[in-house]
């Protein structure tokens, strides 16, 4: 039997991937979610039908949403990351010698759980020292924090099912406040091909509470339209202003330096959203 | 009935669109032909199973092809085009008012007579009294050219069928013969993702020819894993050193002077391709 998953990106377009086996499937508190063992993309991450990670370019995302911020800010200390239960991001924000806490805060610990289990190279910076691990509501986990994080990363899915309330301007200016007075603000905010009114509307609300509001993109091939954006809020530092000693090394396979820039010089259609 | 268009970009992974109808199929003297029309991306031109273009996203191969040699050269006056018989590159070289001819050598008369009846507003352009059109074969065409062209676009399908010969580095050294002395070659040269291989060869090869070789990417949702590259050889100018006042206007979707220089700016792994 030839076995294929089929993620309807839009009502009209999907992506179709080859599968050799489920190795789980369930419905957590939140979602539904199911790990399978793709041909293409190494062990995958669904939850409700839509692909949030793959061993084969997971390192895409996870690079871009934490170094952009990370390099950007003088001294990162301590960072949150609402979401993001597969631990990619965590294990990105570990390579910065200067982070002492990474907290995450998860709404579902399955995701954990089965992140754990089956795509242990991302999920297994988890368990290291210097994180910890919240399985709590992120939107009343961050009304709750004031002025305690340099850097904070919205690593939600997409703008459906528990991630809804991520995607409002109340949740930009409780991250506001739950930012130390130099804080950066770093969200995924969807592709410019299928969802240009939420990237136009999340840039505006950041826009309104953050001195400084930047788009920028990376390609990611399993998500939809393959071009991938994020916004960041920043109260002081720009990120098209790092000092050149501050771009220390560490390994990646997607970030440079070079491309920290490049990655903020948007198709023109795409940056007139933010105009 | 629920029609759905599926390309396997890979054995293992592909994009599936849904179909409103099939304008038109037909096997060529060269290739499959299909015009189907789509309801996420318009017409769509379909060769040997593959997208080649689709009315929603074709302004991005067609601009980034297009621009970044023309304004890297100086004072393009003639320009070829091997392959391209939809059109989209001409009408993007038809922009540049410096552009005194551009020719046109398509090996398949069939793909410009389906893309003239069912998507104009890229084919259009190919009746323009600037435009010369030849329905032959491109490789031999370059062999016959000496110093002609200050520019060479290779605007050719995946490197199976009719366009095997054009990734060959007897190619490269042709164009490089049929160029000016200081001519540009520019060719479109697939992805990272899944052909990683051919980018090392074919950077490789036209290293060998060229003095400065570049490769640079653009997202192109409907073309394998969104992320295209393209491979620069020039014989003097560098695409990285243009002169600010040679960025004239012109109206872009995505094209941008900025997007320009950072499309050279590539991910950790496509920069591994090129050393």
């Amino acid at each position: 039997m030839d076995l294929w998953f089929t993620e309807k990106q839009t009502e009209k377009f999907g992506i179709t991937a080859k599968v050799k086996q489920t190795l789980h499937t369930e419905q957590t508190d939140f979602q539904k979610l199911d790990m399978i063992e793709t041909e293409e993309w190494g062990n995958m991450l669904v939850l409700d039908g839509m692909v949030m990670t793959t061993q084969k370019d997971e390192f895409v995302y996870h690079e871009m949403i934490a170094h952009v911020p990370l390099f950007t800010h003088p001294s990162p200390k301590h960072v949150l990351v609402v979401g993001g239960g597969d631990g990619g991001v965590i294990r990105e924000i570990l390579k910065h010698k200067q982070v002492e806490k990474a907290t995450l805060v998860e709404i579902d610990g399955k995701v954990i759980e089965y992140s754990k289990k089956y795509i242990p190279k991302i999920a297994g910076a988890l368990d290291d020292p210097r994180v910890e691990v919240k399985v709590a509501d992120g939107f009343k986990h961050i009304a709750e924090s004031k002025r305690a994080y340099d850097v904070i990363m919205v690593d939600s899915t997409e703008p459906v099912g528990p991630a809804v309330g991520l995607f409002t301007k109340g949740f930009y200016d409780g991250i506001s406040k739950a930012l130390k007075e130099d804080g950066i603000l770093v969200a995924q905010t969807d592709n410019p091909w299928f969802k240009a009114d939420l990237i136009k509307q999340v840039y505006g609300d950041v826009q309104e509470i953050f001195p400084i509001t930047r788009l920028y993109t990376a390609n990611i091939p399993t998500y939809p339209s393959g071009l991938w954006t994020f916004t960041m809020g920043s109260k002081i530092h720009d990120p098209l202003k790092v000092k050149e000693e501050r771009f220390t090394e560490i390994e990646t396979n997607y970030y440079t330096k070079e491309l920290h820039y490049a990655s903020f010089a948007l198709p023109k259609f795409v940056k007139d959203l933010t105009e």
